[in-house]
């Protein structure tokens, strides 16, 4: 993540992560302020066996498509909103990157932090079949949980109608 | 992809594909016109032993939301310019998605659909050294046409300033 | 509506509906979380005899397009400002539908869900006289209210002026 | 419309209209240019029958809005692209309506004109068994149609990568 | 104002005018919910000799547009932030009129409600000397007014840097 | 107008203008490339007994807030659709005008221009009966155009319709 | 800057400024509010040897503008976050400067305001090489601190995963 | 610039150095396709004394930012409308820099890429006498062309209205 600030966004990722029991670590590191720490993470990472790189950044979010430049692993943006823009600049700044440099960019925020983490999870379940049965278990909950949130604003919608 | 009209974009990604040797299919199926349809692609899909879908689809563009609601394969959508939003509403669409169901989402148009072709390149060479050795080749090449293009500039330039 | 939380909005559908006495339920149901469920909430209301169908979701909001997708019935689309582009992304993922498949589209939040529930009653009071006499009242009514409130601003204003 | 420059998009709303054998009628009248026209309108139309307004307008689009300020029938808005905001002016002045008077707002331009015809014999046929079986039919049609589309794709493709 | 709810804001324009001593009364009416009511207010403030018509209204803002159909006085637009659009679709509903019919249309919320009474004003000094000098000792106040605060921040900011 | 490419738009201001008999005169001037000059033409303007001044320009649009910083004089605003941003910078340059200093915002473009003109004959006809009954006269011809466009459209749709 | 209440931004370019020693002074002046007291600062800074000019503003945010228009001195803009577009409209009123007139436009808010003090700190560093070596210093620091800030996120994050 | 076809963009900002005869040189490197270059340039670029860097981008805009990222010289940005976002995605992804990283932004375009000239030229004159006067003469120059523009529209404004 490009900032310490991000750290509250960016957890639901690890969550996810942690849910699927895939290790992963957290790193703060800048497009910006720290690019030589930047470069030379993605080249540890690539060397060390990582297999995906996902990035969190808000404003002119540069990170994800600095690690796209350096990187052929792949890579996922989550645009963050830390500015007025409230995330159209992080969104901009992701996802238009230029053909031959792909960002995986995922929605604003909470929600697309946990896709980022959801997202690595299905593409290494391509080759990982406990994690594949996961994927559908998770799928499964997902549905019915929906499911138990229905019956209880049901129920308090026939209780408000009585009244 | 969700309209015949959207095959101009997205060759792009099947000639990418092709460039890297991945074998593919293309189909036009709608999320809104052809659910069941685009519902039975998918289960088809996953027992076939396809490995990714990617969606391209324009305004409020849905499909690539709609694969991702019935499967678990990492899905990469593709916001298509077809309406006066000029592909705002497509990237929204596409990008926005709920916390569980993520859609890797490119820029948009063309540049998007020749990332969205990258990033199942780079998915799928997790597990493919020959696509690895291949994509690094690629990035060599790209860095390369820039220097190219950079000196054809460069040319151009300095005959102009001499006039 | 496609999730629990939009249900202090999509009350004001509910409360408008009870107020014309127009019988409806509530459920949750996600096109993205759950899209079996929602298919088969589509199939059941049909065969119910449920005429008109209001969908109220956020963010990359195809919950209405997704009913519109399964049905003929009248499908009326309530975005939700749930993420922060504050429902500009709901408003163009509700709106922005292919030609062949149409959403009635509302304002943005509680406005629109109240305006939801009065369309409804709108379209059923085309053939049913005991409504259409309370449209005719409601709105009568309506006007009144802007006197009323008119009058308590001018004796305010006449008020603050005094002094 | 509010304007004849608009015909070429309500165009579509009439074709499907009269695809679907519903009689209709159009005519231009302004919200702004033609205020008393557009009221004795509304009135001498709930005289004789008629079920359903359907207004196309652009830029500060306030025809749909005066319509229903009018009546108590349901009234569909087209926004129309006819300013340098492309639509979204049109698209925020049609749809963001105050809680109580309610406009089904479609997409921008031909796409929504099509479907605001659409939606007129969607509720039509919530009491008209012949109309019914017709959108049964059309929605298979559009279904069959997209498939139609696919192969002629399919076919191009194929024939692209034999070269 | 379109609703009682804009008085916070419409006060500015009141008290900017009773600072000129410019009469004028303040009425709540609706463009949708009340056009009968705002139409025979135009009317009869047409008859009664008022010059000026100010509107204050928020989302799709159609009250100042409303006045402009039915009047040839100068009518000055106030778009409000009353919805998730912040005003932007007030202002494009207010200030994109069609040729022909022109509103006035001011900045949003509580400048531009102070403005409208000011620009009322500007309009009324062409024929009153009064009022014209007024505005020249109002204008040079302003300025004033400027350097005070200058010098006020000036001190701040040497008190801080002394620390 | 700020630059000579704007004439094409500020035309329809100087047609109305002409069309109601209305002296007025058209410069070119620049509030960043001339100020000294846009200065002393407010000054000279009016000295000269000029009673409204209208600034057409585009993009970071300040020409009708200059002119409203130097005078007391009611200045409108034309945005101008010269950039990228399709006339919403000059929009937003026009009308958030800071409390205390108002401008009269138009729409972007040939209709804006148009009114700005009109609105202009407006502020001249609170004192001058003639241009009184020309605007009646103007506003019942408006409405008449719109009949004649409604019977024009109606007769080609019901040619085509018998085809 | 052209208010007061924009004092909390501007006190970041302050604060970097003072930080490398450079001598400065902060004003209050407004483009529309005091249009001669802004012009003949720009004539006393110019006198006085003052090398560059920030200007803060925010809403139709002229005051860059007005001294890039007044000057050839570097001018750089900071668009402020004070009307409900959210800096949108100050960073288009000071972005889109016609070709002649350049503006410095830095990012919304405090960051755009420290950042403006570092520009200002990197032109003066040209022809002064002590204020080099403290920009290498603070970039050295800067990387420094994303490293620190880096290590106390992971230790969070192990802490956390313990549990 | 970040692709040659910035280059009819970017011949604006050589038009004007070389006006002003100021050294320079043209390169195209990419932020994401040669970020070795671009760094290896930066490096370079400092070594050989050359005082300013401009870059020119569209869409994810980075290349601005990453000089920012790698050099202490000021840095000037030019978005550049390449994208159906029309520029507003290189606008915010140049100018939304985090505090720390300035990059001096410029309007889009070929007025962007004009004032980028103009600024270099502005900070290279605060230590060259000779560039000052140029400047001068440059801003009367461009004072004086806006008189003769005016005075060509009045011309052609006084023969259209005698006919």
């Amino acid at each position: 993540m490009g900032s310490d600030s991000n750290f509250p966004i960016m957890e639901e990722t690890s969550a996810i992560l942690k849910q699927f029991d895939v290790e992963h670590e957290i790193i703060v590191t800048s497009a910006h302020r720290s690019p030589a720490r930047t470069r030379s993470y993605v080249k540890k990472a690539e060397k060390c066996g990582i297999k995906i790189l996902i990035a969190g950044a808000g404003a002119a979010a540069h990170l994800a498509g600095s690690l796209a430049a350096e990187s052929i692993l792949p890579i996922i943006g989550v645009p963050i909103d830390s500015s007025p823009h409230r995330g159209l600049d992080a969104l901009l700044s992701t996802s238009q990157m230029p053909g031959g440099v792909p960002v995986a960019t995922m929605g604003i925020g909470k929600s697309g932090a946990k896709n980022a983490g959801l997202l690595a999870v299905q593409i290494l379940a391509l080759e990982d079949h406990k994690l594949r049965s996961k994927l559908i278990q998770y799928k499964k909950y997902q549905a019915k949980e929906v499911e138990i949130k229905s019956r209880k604003i049901q129920t308090i919608h026939a209780r408000n109608n009585k009244d």
